[in-house]
């Protein structure tokens, strides 16, 4: 993981004495860019994001092809195996998959308490659910536990987000969660729970949404769930984490945002007056600009090309997606005139947050939505980092005073 | 927080191309020891642990000269602050803590619900609890509020881990829950809320393990905390991910371990054996060893002395003590001869055992009163993350097989 000349980068801090007033590191340390940036703190088989391609990977497979051909289970068991399943693995993982969606009784029973604190976020009843369903069954430290038996707690957790996700929906509305179908695949298993009649055209934008953003390398809430995997801590612990880091404004992910904006502008004659005074100001406008892509979102690209198979021969749909496209070319020409050189480019919450609502689901479902497809990434990720015993535990320089200062 | 010469130390790798067969990264990488050990991944002033000193401080002031002098609750004001509360202040933030160890109607309503999904480790309850609660207050994201707003919330979820912790304990054994006294210090009213009877000796030994333990440099959960914290989430999402972390076996934490070893080995006789057995073997010994530590761990030392304090005029305990440091010489011989090198110590986790087992803790809540105090430091970190914007996102090193492959 590490190259050999490692200790070459070392610094080597002096011993510390009590009458020092900086730092007070006493074993060699490395000071690297501010938010890890760059640094690479694992290696990976489960994919790559090459960034100034505009070029994204699971396996040896581009993600965009697996979203245009394959469904979502044939992607999970190629993270899980890192090959695509024979026709008889497929229906025995489906199987399982199916399986997973269904909640103990003493999760059901809890639910509606977990669904009566609503929290101020999309994802805290999410967090808070998926918590109490680790612990309804009894999962143990992936420390403790065969990768057999660490696979098998990955699969279960992440395919009951969408069971959770659809009933904590339905209970803070008043109404019965919908049991979970075996015969349907993941994605129109999600939208049967929600109660959303899913055609098979609609159930398949869906599964292609949910494959498009399964992976994407090591942001901050898969980083989150390897750390406490690190640890080996239980397969609960991790997503329930990387989840927490998930809600943050910072880390994106939150396509009903850039689907706000787009209604917010309202009309083509505002856009400009719109832009310039949010950029101006300081703002950022969602739906706009990565941290590893130099290049559009090859997300972005797909599912702008969804959405607008999803227009065709329905006007109303044929009008948002009209003006989406406006305010994104408008937005891109202002951004390139605004911040020169900043390469902005539209990424993956700009046309997630149309497609998803093309699709029939309300916004406040965007990032549950997005959660459950994620849930299946992290939990890859977890299985990795837990074949690997190295626990993370960086470093920190201290900054304050000398200590120790007498006490008063 | 980094150094001019990052870039000098930044490997540039190569274009990606898609005929490439190992690494794919686009842009400029830094590797980094596994773990990312000795790598500095922030400043704080909120302390330091110098590892080869023996000696750990919170801000200006040694952390075991706190634990002797002062109250739990003017370490935690001085983690907040920088500075110890003057004696107007002390009493207006205990009183904003006694405040916040009340638990909204609706969690007490949802705890039994928790409580009856018994998770298989110590932390599960209390994870998702805690969970239940930022939902509840609907704690918004820390990116979103002031210094002022952050900081409340960051009593608000520290203050309530007690109350949590007792409540699901007593559920969990068929007992109501006891309401939190607000004329007690923090670990008498946790004391009390276990119906543990607080003598002040007691209450005092407790709140000196509890300032002991509140906060300990960049551990997998601090660091994870962080993490979260760096995306701007609330801050339950970051102590719900940082107790995720605590739960992991190689994070350390757990003082049960500690206590189990002593009562496994039962018998002066029995030490040698056992202990040559368990090395022999390549099993841990619990209790020893740090990764920070080069000497005894400073904590160790302090609960060694109020082991003995506790010892005395008890037989029981008396003989529990003598008996513990018996194992710990001898288990330190031993090391030293079997693992020449290595430099083992005992660790917190020798005598915290012992001391909170004298001081009327049942075992299981050896792990949940750790975390009563390391959430105080926890939250400390979470605020002094939120103060930066820098989002912390690494980066990996693919090393999979080449792609894209043309998808069968």
């Amino acid at each position: 993981m590490h190259s050999a000349s490692d200790s070459d980068r070392m610094t080597q801090t002096t011993q510390a004495t009590q009458n020092q007033t900086t730092t007070t590191q006493t074993d060699e340390t490395l000071d690297v860019p501010a938010g890890l940036k760059g640094v690479v703190v694992a290696t990976t088989r489960l994919g790559d994001v090459r960034g100034s391609e505009g070029f994204y990977h699971y396996h040896q497979y581009s993600a965009v092809e697996l979203a245009e051909r394959r469904t979502f289970e044939d992607v999970w068991f190629l993270q899980l195996e890192g090959r695509l399943p024979t026709s008889d693995e497929r229906a025995a993982f489906a199987a399982d998959v199916a399986a997973a969606r269904r909640l103990p009784d003493v999760v059901l029973a809890a639910l509606p308490a977990v669904a009566a604190c609503a929290g101020a976020g999309p994802l805290d009843a999410l967090r808070t659910a998926l918590s109490l369903l680790g612990a309804a069954l009894r999962l143990r430290p992936v420390y403790d536990l065969s990768p057999a038996q660490r696979r098998a707690d990955a699969v279960r957790l992440a395919a009951a987000v969408p069971t959770v996700v659809a009933a904590v929906h339905r209970l803070q509305r008043g109404l019965t969660p919908i049991e979970p179908r075996d015969d349907l695949g993941h994605a129109a298993a999600y939208l049967a729970m929600l109660d959303q009649q899913p055609t098979p055209a609609r159930a398949r934008v869906v599964e292609q949404y949910l494959i498009l953003t399964l992976e994407h390398g090591f942001n901050a809430s898969t980083f989150t769930g390897r750390v406490v995997a690190s640890t080996g801590a239980d397969v609960a612990a991790c997503l329930v984490a990387a989840i927490g880091a998930l809600s943050g404004p910072l880390h994106g992910g939150a396509p009903s945002r850039a689907l706000d904006t787009i209604d917010e502008i309202g009309t083509p004659d505002r856009i400009d007056a719109w832009v310039r005074e949010r950029v101006l100001s300081g703002g950022r406008i969602m739906g706009f600009g990565h941290p590893v892509y130099r290049t559009e979102d090859p997300r972005s690209h797909m599912l702008r090309g969804i959405a607008e198979r999803l227009a065709d021969g329905d006007p109303e749909a044929r009008a948002l997606v009209t003006f989406a496209e406006q305010v994104e070319a408008r937005v891109l020409e202002l951004l390139h005139e605004l911040k020169p050189g900043r390469r902005l480019h539209t990424n993956v919450e700009y046309y997630a947050g149309v497609v998803m609502h093309l699709a029939g689901l309300p916004r406040e479902l965007f990032t549950p939505t997005f959660a459950v497809s994620r849930a299946v990434g992290w939990s890859a990720h977890v299985l990795e980092q837990a074949a690997d015993s190295t626990i993370i535990r960086p470093s920190a320089r201290y900054v304050g005073p000398a200590a120790p200062q007498p006490l008063p």
